[in-house]
């Protein structure tokens, strides 16, 4: 349904400044899910706010905002999220790398302690707004097979980056490391579709085209093989080992665990590019060669040949014009079921 | 054919002294040629030698080592390799990066004026070995295509990270950005053999599994579609923009360009993990990571289960056992013409 914008923020705040959140954090998760939900990352907006309170209720995730900093110095800095939001603590983690790298040029932070890491893309957007290169990732409990395994052995960890450009805007990558979502597998099994060689094996580790194989016990794939199996272990060793994070088996499921999971780890990076020279001169280079992707000969049936992040700006964009989002109906009824039980609205 | 590992190294470093390099930088690019050679990275080894003495006798690649430090800060600086091999303006590029994180922790270096990177992995693997995590990558000539494109728009451009373990070494992840490489599918077309899908798209863009498409006008696509295409931009971006590398279409091939290419950008990383904590803390947590992907339910006909470059290091382990590396016979022989050249031998 369409809801507008003002409706859905106002409504997102009250529900977590009830549910424990000071103002400032009720704001920061609301803007991270409502710019989510906006780009149409529908699965990692307001669909997952009533699980955030039922954890929050169970006391699986506090609400107190603080954060450790267990280590810190002029780039780099090592935080616990103390079972905070995994968006609140990220929000919070990305700012401290960006306060450092716009004073040594670099800021790295890593952190364990943290949850669900909602889009990793809001993080690194938060840099490429602000002149800065953006890196963020976050590990996960245990989804994907590495090559030659026949079961879930490592997260479908998200990964991000971000860099500004010029007339772009920026250019925003956002990924999982599975070539799909395991909603899309069974999606595709309702139609009667066949996947593409390569997206899941059977529970016997077989190759499969059969998307009905995935709810037999299947698993997904990292994305080109073990190409996509390695940058998932780095997710792992950037965004957990280092930090203390829990790490593949010992990430329990936020989403179904009893406890709502916990201490999982994240990386983020920014880089200050004014330190190197005018941003204005990186932004046109990057628009430059957009430009010139744009306009390379395109396959038949293709229109648009798209940099990474174009399509969500645009629904962005046509959601702040229009003053209203598009919201899934069982995700407003989520949201209403918490506002009756708080007593809200 | 068997070369015997000292003499291979004594020859590549009689034949670089010759072309005018310092001694010191003769054993650099020797060390990189032959570690790669070991490794079984034979298209990075000195298969490349020639063409990389050619490229001297022309001007195009300088002798001389030295390079500009452009902007430095206790975390970051951005160098000019000012048209000297790449090898050598990679290894001094990743020292530097070592040493800043010797003190701060962090330490990134970006690199225009440089020229053909060789291998990622060797780079990276320099960190592993002294307790750093270490992250390299370069853009280059384009090679591949775009998602939706039906041409060559942005470079293979080989990526890497490698992260210290306990029993295990290292993990040196070290990819190029394509499914497979040219040779590999002219190979396959000379067996008769059919391409997985989504490996190559034909002259006009559309999808193929005939690999003799490639050489009429085909071209390499991204490993993992577009999730592929977003890292290629990525080091781009981190690799080329920021440094003021020439880009894309800008960036000349090295190997057929008759001025040996040049300005090529480059990105490199060093963590000082001891900063954290115990090295040997987080060396262990990934071998245990290792251990349990490894003893996980494995694919019929899957004996192991590898981490990324422990294929590589195994080989390189029993090249250093038996004293001697298998060569190429072409390659020997362009060494051989080299040194007649140069009257060595």
């Amino acid at each position: 349904m369409k809801v507008a914008i003002d409706e859905i923020r106002n409504r997102s705040v009250a529900i977590f400044e009830k549910a424990g959140l000071s103002s400032d954090d009720a704001e920061i998760i609301t803007e991270v899910l409502l710019e989510t939900e906006m780009r149409g990352v529908f699965t990692h907006g307001f669909l997952r706010l009533e699980r955030y309170i039922n954890c929050i209720k169970s006391g699986g995730i506090k609400t107190d905002g603080s954060i450790d900093v267990l280590y810190d110095s002029p780039s780099w800095a090592a935080v616990d999220g103390k079972d905070n939001l995994g968006i609140v603590v990220s929000y919070k983690a990305m700012k401290l790398a960006m306060e450092k790298a716009k004073q040594t040029g670099v800021g790295i932070v890593n952190v364990k302690g943290s949850h669900h890491f909602g889009a990793a893309g809001y993080y690194t957007s938060m840099c490429a707004d602000n002149d800065m290169v953006g890196m963020s990732m976050s590990n996960g409990d245990i989804l994907i097979a590495a090559t030659g395994s026949a079961e879930k052995t490592i997260g479908n960890n998200p990964f991000s980056y971000a860099f500004p450009a010029g007339k772009y805007g920026k250019i925003v990558y956002d990924i999982a490391m599975s070539y799909t979502s395991d909603r899309k597998v069974v999606q595709m099994d309702k139609e009667g579709k066949k996947l593409p060689e390569g997206w899941i094996i059977d529970k016997d580790g077989n190759a499969t085209t059969d998307p009905g194989e995935y709810e037999k016990g299947g698993t997904l794939l990292p994305f080109g093989g073990y190409k996509g199996y390695g940058m998932a272990m780095m997710v792992e060793t950037l965004g957990a080992t280092l930090s203390g994070a829990a790490m593949t088996k010992n990430v329990h499921a936020w989403n179904t665990d009893e406890k709502c999971g916990g201490n999982v780890g994240h990386f983020f990076m920014a880089l200050d590019i004014s330190k190197l020279g005018s941003p204005d001169a990186y932004k046109n280079r990057v628009d430059d060669m957009i430009d010139e992707i744009k306009n390379s000969k395109k396959s038949a049936g293709v229109d648009t040949i798209y940099y990474p992040g174009e399509i969500e700006m645009a629904k962005m964009a046509k959601c702040l014009k229009d003053g209203y989002v598009e919201i899934d109906d069982d995700t407003m009824a989520s949201v209403e079921r918490v506002e009756k039980e708080f007593g809200l609205k």
